[in-house]
């Protein structure tokens, strides 16, 4: 949108250098994507690090898949093109938050890699930071953490097209950072995203 | 959203109480919602606030009714139902924005009182700031400046459902403020509307 140009040069505070750059940091906003199975550990990882970032002064905002689906999507299905279609719209709204100076954490499945693509062209064309994390706890162990009850479900025939056991994964390829939460606590694996985030300059 | 308690309270700036209150207000987001008939000068108005306030260094975000329905509301129509799933959506993204420090500006139409109501109490219920403005140029102005070419449409029978014509338009009992947006300048309608911002302590 051509409005979109928010002005991030505005400047609020007056100080050190050092107290600057950690204003602009909290200022810079990004959107992490966290991909991966059902009951990857996503939300939780995701709930931890903005913990975190909250605790220093971040804004962030946690677009939580089933919570942000009700509100945007309701209507629409599990098809292959309305997994894209509700992908899109939280994509378009973490840019316009991330845009707007507010870290954007988002713990939504995103399947396709080419929905993934999408939003992270958006980003790209708008100039905002776009991170993409795969939080890639292999399926034996995401069916019997089983969160939701899902992975029962479908073994037990009463859903279908769940994605990763009857419906596709496409796990991203070349991923900013690649997490393997079933080999370390959900602190060390917030902590990682941290890293990655202060590496970027965006903490 | 649980996620939603952003920290308005941070210090990011250090010197005086004036800075200090400036900054705050920099960051107090709100939402502010221009419902009104088609042509009304909505976005017109919107626009001209937006310019103001971005070189005042306040983060903007004009949530354009055609643009924002295109990506949120693919699929819906102009029933009495799928208009209030649309002001329901852009009511949801325009409360993520304004409750992390961003004004909100939104011209949509909003035809329906309990649409605009359910907007406003879910803004009340997060703790973030909610302004309604009933931009109230009459029917017979806004038909003639016709910007979308909507009226001679309607007139000619190629589309129906017009809000306004022949379809519903409840106008506000009671907004925050009116603007009679006929009998003065752009200019003067933005600078109404940044007075009652001022006046609430929001610039």
């Amino acid at each position: 949108m051509s409005s979109r140009t928010s002005d991030r040069t505005a400047a609020g505070s007056v100080g050190s250098i050092h107290a600057r750059t950690q204003d602009d940091a909290r200022r810079s906003g990004t959107t992490v994507w966290l991909t991966g199975l059902p009951s990857a550990g996503k939300t939780t990882i995701a709930y931890a690090l903005a913990e975190r970032l909250r605790g220093e002064g971040h804004r962030v905002e946690v677009l939580d898949g089933d919570e942000i689906r009700e509100f945007l999507s309701a209507g629409l299905g599990f098809t292959r093109e309305d997994r894209h279609l509700n992908v899109q719209r939280i994509g378009f709204v973490a840019e316009l938050l991330a845009s707007n100076g507010v870290k954007a954490l988002v713990p939504v499945i995103a399947p396709y890699a080419d929905s993934r693509e999408a939003v992270a062209k958006r980003h790209a064309a708008a100039g905002t930071a776009y991170l993409e994390v795969h939080v890639a706890t292999p399926v034996e162990v995401c069916s019997e953490r089983d969160v939701k009850g899902l992975y029962a479900k479908q073994a037990a025939g009463e859903i279908s097209g769940l994605t990763g056991v009857d419906d596709p994964y496409e796990a991203p390829d070349s991923p900013d950072l690649r997490i393997e939460s079933h080999t370390q606590t959900v602190d060390e694996s917030a902590s990682a995203l941290y890293a990655l985030l202060n590496e970027r300059g965006l903490v």
